[in-house]
């Protein structure tokens, strides 16, 4: 439907058309990366006395997936194979 | 339009209908954690000689959102605000 208004131009009667929109709002690094552990714990703090390590070598997780936390379980593998991301633990050695 | 089979059974003809699906796949924890650090490393290990360590307490990081990784200096304090995560570093301590 057309109105003409009182000057004789043509003004459209229609009301604009609403577009629905989907909004993805987490992309890599915008997201939480902990997704389960001790989710009760407003921040997650682990502490390691260095002189009581007994291994020679000690990895330290920081991908928030291993099974082990804070210990590396070796899940960071699984993780960056699905997301395409470059993660890896924190190696503690004794010398 | 329906056929009816040799046994006498009702069987639709019609093609089963395409359902559009939209798939979010980026969930809190889903996505990659490391949005910037040294992404040309296919995976980001560092190390540490714990005889070596300075100082009594050190802080490092496990958000990847630090200015001074592998250390922590604090920025997992804006990404928990800003998602709702609540990771935080392991600490290093020499006694
Ligand atoms: S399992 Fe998390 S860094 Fe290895
Ligand atoms: S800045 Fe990353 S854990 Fe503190």
């Amino acid at each position: 439907p057309m109105v003409v208004d009182g000057g004789g131009a043509v003004v459209a009667a229609r009301p604009p058309r609403r577009v629905a929109a989907v909004v993805v709002r987490a992309e890599a690094g915008q997201a939480g990366i902990n997704p389960d552990i001790r989710k009760t714990e407003a921040k997650v703090v682990d502490s390691v006395v260095v002189t009581e390590l007994s291994k020679p070598l000690t990895a330290y997780c920081r991908c928030w997936r291993s099974g082990t936390f804070p210990l590396c379980d070796g899940t960071h593998a699984k993780h960056n194979k699905a997301t395409g991301d470059n993660v890896g633990p924190l190696l503690l050695k004794k010398q």
